[in-house]
């Protein structure tokens, strides 16, 4: 499998790209607008074909170029079927994994920070690799205070589905804040501050409730766009309406 | 590849487990005396035969129980060519790996913790794993004030040789003494306090001259103990020379 993890700073998400040597086809997940040159020039540079766009959940900090990509480059659009957006060409489920060349992404429904979120283990190697969203953070998880949101169903989620991996299972969410990139499932349920060491459901849920985080500066154009994979309403800014408009090349 | 993390509290050492899947043949890298008996129930459980042990280097804060295997499961001892141990069987170097099965530990020559200090990058899926003993640690790196320890050497075997590996490399350590687990190359060029984020020479060697760290308390035996790769001299706990004894089983 080729494996790339890429970061784009001002929402300081990771995009992840993984390929099939052997057919050349190649998935993003959780791709990014603001970074949609970057991806394009990756792809051309391996010689890899986007075969799938492929989303955790309907994101609220930034827009994905999913749509854009499909009119580029023919990628198809996958994301959770329970979302069902008419824009998806693929609705995965935990018994509806998507599989391109010989790389299959088994979906972990693990809502909580969203009500459809979706995390995604890729066998590679020696270990799996749970690719979290913004369910699971290293040191850290999503917040639970907007898109129905739930800081109950997130404690459900992690402990019953992430948690329950092996130990070396590798941990890539879809941010961090502070420039570190990967994590074990042994890692965070044994020293993330939140949820591992044995804090309970109700020591979490007052936690989250004790957060008083921003109101995310995108959320208002963000959500209602990525609702139509990656359109940009008007309230957006110039420079990303200019990115999502498929009436223009590059 | 079966890949495991095993962790040993009180050196706060990690021990790694490779095995290929095909022919069972195992390696354990810097195994630990004080968990012998885990790691030769592991191999038990798995179904495994340890082939070799494996050092990254002459330990000074615990014993390694290279020898304790070789007498219990006739498994072979690698390390170090340059070491020139006579109880070794097979010497690594950079032009000198170590195939086990399917598994190929690549050695790179880190020395600056030690003068003898390799790594080794073992190819696995869809990136490299470097296994980097006491040379990178995550956010750190060992100590270089004994056993002809060297900064500016350290400096240099870190940024040639690790830093230059792809940046999804995943950087496994030989210690981590809050329970992390793992980084990547990218991360420790990023944010690695000593090393990262454009730190010069001048400036790594000013931080270790500063470190002021107590004397290591295992070093007066463990050092002359792996020498002989971990024979127990008399100077060290009874409980450890029980367990060093290789005319006791178990």
């Amino acid at each position: 499998m080729i494996f790339r993890q890429l970061y784009e700073p001002e929402s300081s998400t990771y995009t992840y790209l993984f390929a099939c040597p052997d057919s050349g086809q190649a998935v993003l997940l959780d791709p990014v607008i603001d970074t949609l040159e970057r991806d394009l020039l990756l792809l051309q540079e391996l010689g890899l074909t986007l075969a799938y766009t492929l989303e955790t959940h309907v994101h609220a900090d930034h827009l994905t170029s999913a749509r854009k990509l499909k009119h580029l480059v023919g990628a198809k659009i996958a994301g959770p079927a329970m979302d069902a957006l008419p824009c998806t060409d693929f609705g995965v489920a935990e018994d509806r994994p998507l599989t391109v060349g010989s790389i299959t992404f088994k979906p972990l429904f693990t809502p909580g920070h969203t009500d459809t979120h979706h995390s995604y283990l890729v066998a590679d190697g020696g270990t799996g690799r749970v690719f979290t969203g913004d369910a699971l953070l290293i040191d850290g998880c999503g917040r639970t205070d907007f898109q129905s949101g739930d800081p109950a169903v997130l404690y459900r989620s992690i402990h019953d589905k992430l948690f329950a991996l092996p130990d070396d299972t590798l941990v890539y969410p879809a941010h961090d804040y502070n420039h570190r990139r990967v994590s074990t499932v042994a890692q965070e349920r044994e020293r993330n501050p939140r949820l591992g060491a044995g804090k309970t459901l109700a020591e979490f849920v007052e936690i989250m409730h004790n957060l008083n985080l921003p109101y995310p500066k995108k959320m208002d154009f963000a959500v209602p766009g990525n609702k139509k994979c990656g359109e940009c309403p008007d309230e957006a800014p110039e420079d990303l309406r200019k990115l999502c408009d498929v009436s223009v090349q590059g």
